[in-house]
C-alpha cells in the first residue's frame, strides 16, 4: 500500500499529517505557512459552512464583506488588541512592481510606496467599528447582527495544515447592541451555536465555558469557548465567542440616541470558527486507517466497488449498483461508483477507508446470484452481507447509528480521559498523559502562568456547567481557596 | 424624501452611485479603492454565487483553495502575464508591526522583511499552476476540474463601486487537459454557463463572443466573453473564460505521461465572474425610482405595508397579511412584512422600491371590508386591486412575468440600440450617442488601437454567432477587405 499511513501510537503528529495529505483534504503550497485545499477537504469544509451559515441565518445574522486590508493606524486604536494583533502580521507597504532594470523579472517599484502601510486583516474588530460608525445613529439602528465568510491572516512561525496556518479561513460575526445584558446574551447564544454544530454535526463533544483572563482574545472583556479533546488527549479550541463590552465602540467612537434621548457608546461581540474546525474533526474520529467521517459532513455517504472477472459479470453489477445508487440518492445521500479499470478493489477499499467515507459496498458475481451485497461500516470496520432487496432504507439508518456512534465514542473517550485531581504531584503525573484535568484554582493570572511554565498546561476554560464543578476546594498550586473546578489541559 | 437618487438622463453615473449607496448595496471602505458590501448587497450576491457553484458542480467542477499570496517570482514566468498583472499590485514585503520606539502606535519592524515579496494574488494562473504541477503525472490525473471562490487585489487608480474596486470577490475555475480540443470546448462551455447565468438569471442578455488580440487576458491564446449592454449605450464585460493553450505547463514545467507512453505539456483554461455582475445587474435594470431586481436573484420577493389609523385595523391587517406570507412561503418566496412603527407608509413605498423588491402589497381597511389587497409591480410601477382569494398563486405567477419582462425590456433596448455601421463619419457620430456598433474591421491591432484614440471605443468582441456578423465588407477605418462584423462600444 503505497498510502499507508503513520500509526498513532508511533508518531501521533506524523499520523496526523499523513491523514490530512493522503486522505487528499489539503497540503503545503509554495507559500511559507499558506496550505491549498484540496476538493475532498474544501468539500467538507462547504458542508461545515452550509450548515454553520444557515444557524446563523436562523438566529438573525446577514452576511456581509468588509476590506481584506486594515490601515495600520487603526490596530493600534485599541490597546489591548493591538497588543494581541498587531505584531505577527502581512504588511502591504507598496503597489506596485515594475521590470528589474538590472535584469529580468520584477522587482518593487520604490516610488509606489503606501503612504500608511495596509495590514492583511488578522481579525477585522477594528475596520468593521470603523464602519459600524457611520450605521449607527439611533437606538432604531440596533442591533447589528453581521457575519462575513473571509480570509485572514496570522504570521505564524510553527504551522501545521488546518490547525495553524498563516492564512486560513474562518467566519467572524460581528454584532451591535443597544445594551450589555443584550450583548451578552449574544456571545452566550452564538458559543452554543458553536457547541450544538459541533456535537450534532462534527460529532465531536465539546466543553462550552469561559477562558481565564490569560487566554482571553485581546480586546475582550469575556471570550468564550468550546473546547474538544483530541485523541492524544490535548485540548483543542474550537470556536470562541467574545463579549467586546464597549472597547471598540470607545476606541473608533461609536455611539447611539438612546429611546429617551441620551447618547451611550454601543455594545459589542464578535465570534469565529474557522477551518480549524477541519482539523479537530479529523483528530476527534480518525484511526490508523484513515479519516473517520460523520456522515453529516462527509462528501461521499456510499461508496460502491464492482468485484468481477468478466464483462458479463461486471455490467450486471454496474446495473445493480446503479440502482442502488439512485435509490440512496433519492434518499438524500451522496454516492459515488468506484469504476476505475486500473486499480484492485482491494487497493480501493483501503482508499475509500483512508477517506473516511461511511459506508462502502462491495458486491462480485455471488451476491449477484444470492441478490446481496457486502456493507462495511467504516467507524466500526465490520462488514455483513445483506439482501439487496430494501438496502438503500437499511443504508441510511446506518446513517444515524455511524452519526451517534462515533459521538458516542468521542464521548466515552473523554470521558476516560477526564480527572478531578486535587494535588499538584498527580497534576504532573497525570498531564503527561494527556486528557482534561479538572482542578481547583485561585484564580489568579500569576498561578496560571507558573502552572504553564512547570507543565505546559493551560486554563482551557471554566465551564459553564456548575453541576460539575462548583464546589470550595484549594488551589492545586498554591493552595488558596477555590470555588469552582476549571480544565486544565495541554493543547493544539 | 431623504433618499431621492439623481435622474439618469441628469447625470447617469452618479445615478449609478446613488443608487448603490442609498438602496444600501455597498460602500467605500476607510481603506483606498476597497468596498464594503453591505448586507442587502452581500444578498444579491449570496443568491448569485449559489446559482453559478450549482452550475459549476453540474458541469462537473469541484471548489477548492488556494494562497491568498503569490510569491513575486511566479509572476515572472509567463512572459505575458506579468505584464498584465505584475504592475498595480498589492505588495507584501514584512510580516512583523513593532512598537515606535518614538512614541505611540506601531511601525513597521525592519529586521521583518522577507527574502523575497509576496504579492497578494490578482489572479491565480501561477500559483495553482505550480501546485497543478504536483497533481498530474499521468492522462489518469485529467482532467482537473476546480474552481475557486476568493478575493483578488488589482490596485486600481480610478475605482466604482462594484464596478473596478482594488478588491473584489470572484470565482476563478482553472482547469487542466490532455488535449488541446479538450481545453477549447471547456473555454466555450464555460462561456456559455456565464451567458445562460446572465440571460435566465440576471435577465441580462447577453453577446458571446472572442476577444481580440488587444482585449485579450495576459496569457491567453484566446479569450472569450459575455458583453451586456448598460442603459447609457456602454458596453459592460461581465465574464470572461480564457482558453491558455500551454502557456503556464510551459512556464511551470507540468507534463503528463500519455496513454501511449509520450509526455506531453497539459493544456488549460481559466474563467471567471466578480462583484462586477453586480454593476452589470443595477445598471441593466433600475430606473430613476432606484433598483429593478429581477426575482430569480431577489433577496426579498414581496414587501408588505401595512395602512392603518386603529390599533384594532393594525391587528386585524397584520393577521391577513402573516397568512399571505405564510402561503408565499410555501410558493418558495421570501416576504418581509414592514411593520415599522415610525414610517409614513408613502415613506416605505419609496424605500422598497429603490430596493428594487418586485412586488409590494398594500392593505388598508378598505381592503380588509372588501377582502382585498393592492399589488403593485416594480418593473412597470403598475397597482391593481385583487382579492385576497389565490392571490399568493397569483403574485407567485408574477415572478415568472417580472423576471421575462425585464429581460425583453433590456433586449429591446439592446436591439434599438445595436447599429450596422459602414462608414467612419455616422461611425464618429453613433459612438457619441452609446450602443454597440457593428463594423467592419481589417483585423490588425494597429486599426484597433486608432480607433481607441480617436473615438474610445474599443472592439468588445467578435461574436460568435456568425449569422449576424458574417459577411464580407470593407474595415470601417482602414478601407482593407474583412469577412465579418465585429462590435465596437465604449465600455465600462
Amino acid at each position: 500500500m503505497a498510502k499507508e499511513v503513520t500509526k498513532r501510537e508511533d508518531n501521533y503528529s506524523l499520523w496526523y499529517n499523513n491523514l490530512v495529505v493522503k486522505a487528499d483534504l489539503a497540503e503545503n503550497s509554495a507559500v511559507r505557512g499558506c496550505m491549498v485545499i484540496k476538493p475532498y477537504g474544501y468539500a467538507i469544509w462547504e458542508k461545515m459552512q452550509a450548515q454553520l451559515d444557515k444557524m446563523f441565518k436562523e438566529t438573525g445574522h446577514q452576511n456581509a464583506y468588509f476590506p481584506l486590508f486594515i490601515p495600520k493606524s487603526f490596530l493600534s486604536k485599541e490597546a489591548e488588541h493591538v497588543e494581541g494583533f498587531a505584531k505577527e502580521c502581512a504588511v502591504v507597504t507598496h503597489h506596485r512592481l515594475m521590470n528589474d532594470p538590472n535584469g529580468s523579472g520584477v522587482v518593487v517599484d520604490p516610488s509606489a510606496k503606501l503612504e500608511e502601510e495596509l495590514i492583511v486583516r488578522p481579525t477585522s474588530e477594528t475596520i468593521i467599528w470603523n464602519t459600524y460608525k457611520n450605521w449607527i445613529n439611533s437606538y432604531r439602528d440596533l442591533p447589528i447582527l453581521c457575519n462575513q465568510w473571509a480570509n485572514v491572516v496570522r504570521w505564524e512561525m510553527r504551522t501545521r495544515l488546518f490547525l495553524r496556518t498563516a492564512e486560513f479561513l474562518w467566519q467572524e460575526g460581528h454584532t451591535a447592541h443597544a445594551t450589555k445584558e443584550e450583548a451578552i446574551a449574544e456571545t452566550e447564544k452564538m458559543v452554543n451555536v458553536y457547541a450544538k454544530f459541533a456535537r450534532e454535526y462534527m460529532a465531536v463533544p465539546v466543553v462550552v465555558g469561559y477562558k481565564s483572563a490569560n487566554e482571553r482574545f485581546a480586546g475582550a472583556l469575556e471570550t468564550m469557548c468550546i473546547e474538544a479533546m483530541m485523541q492524544d488527549g490535548k485540548a483543542l479550541q474550537a470556536g470562541t465567542s467574545h463579549f467586546l463590552g464597549q472597547n471598540f465602540a470607545k476606541a473608533f467612537d461609536v455611539k447611539y440616541a438612546t429611546k429617551e434621548g441620551g447618547l451611550e457608546y454601543v455594545w459589542a461581540t464578535s465570534w469565529g470558527v474557522s477551518t480549524r474546525l477541519m482539523g479537530a474533526l479529523i483528530m476527534a474520529h480518525s484511526d490508523d486507517n484513515g479519516l473517520v467521517l460523520p456522515p453529516k459532513l462527509a462528501p461521499i455517504h456510499v461508496v460502491m466497488v464492482p468485484i468481477f472477472k468478466t464483462e458479463e459479470e461486471h455490467a450486471a453489477i454496474i446495473a445493480k449498483m446503479e440502482e442502488l445508487k439512485a435509490n440512496l440518492e433519492k434518499l438524500g445521500l451522496t454516492v459515488k461508483i468506484d469504476d476505475r479499470d486500473n486499480l484492485r478493489s482491494g487497493f480501493k477499499f483501503a482508499e475509500w477507508e483512508l477517506k473516511g467515507v461511511p459506508v462502502r459496498v462491495a458486491m462480485g458475481p455471488r451476491d449477484l446470484a444470492n441478490g446481496t451485497a457486502e456493507v462495511a461500516r467504516r467507524d466500526t470496520l465490520t462488514k455483513e452481507f445483506l439482501p439487496m432487496d430494501g438496502l438503500a432504507e437499511h443504508i441510511n439508518g446506518l446513517m444515524d447509528k455511524i452519526q451517534e456512534n462515533i459521538y458516542q465514542k468521542a464521548l466515552d473517550f473523554r470521558a476516560a480521559k477526564t480527572y478531578k485531581v486535587d494535588t499538584w504531584e498527580e497534576f504532573k503525573t497525570k498531564i503527561e498523559e494527556g486528557g482534561f484535568l479538572l482542578c481547583h484554582w485561585d484564580g489568579t493570572p500569576e498561578t496560571e502562568e507558573k502552572i504553564k511554565e512547570e507543565t505546559k498546561a493551560t486554563i482551557r476554560c471554566i465551564p459553564i456547567d456548575t453541576n460539575v464543578c462548583e464546589e470550595e476546594g484549594t488551589c492545586i498550586y498554591s493552595g488558596k481557596p477555590s470555588s469552582r473546578r476549571v480544565i486544565f489541559a495541554r493543547s493544539y
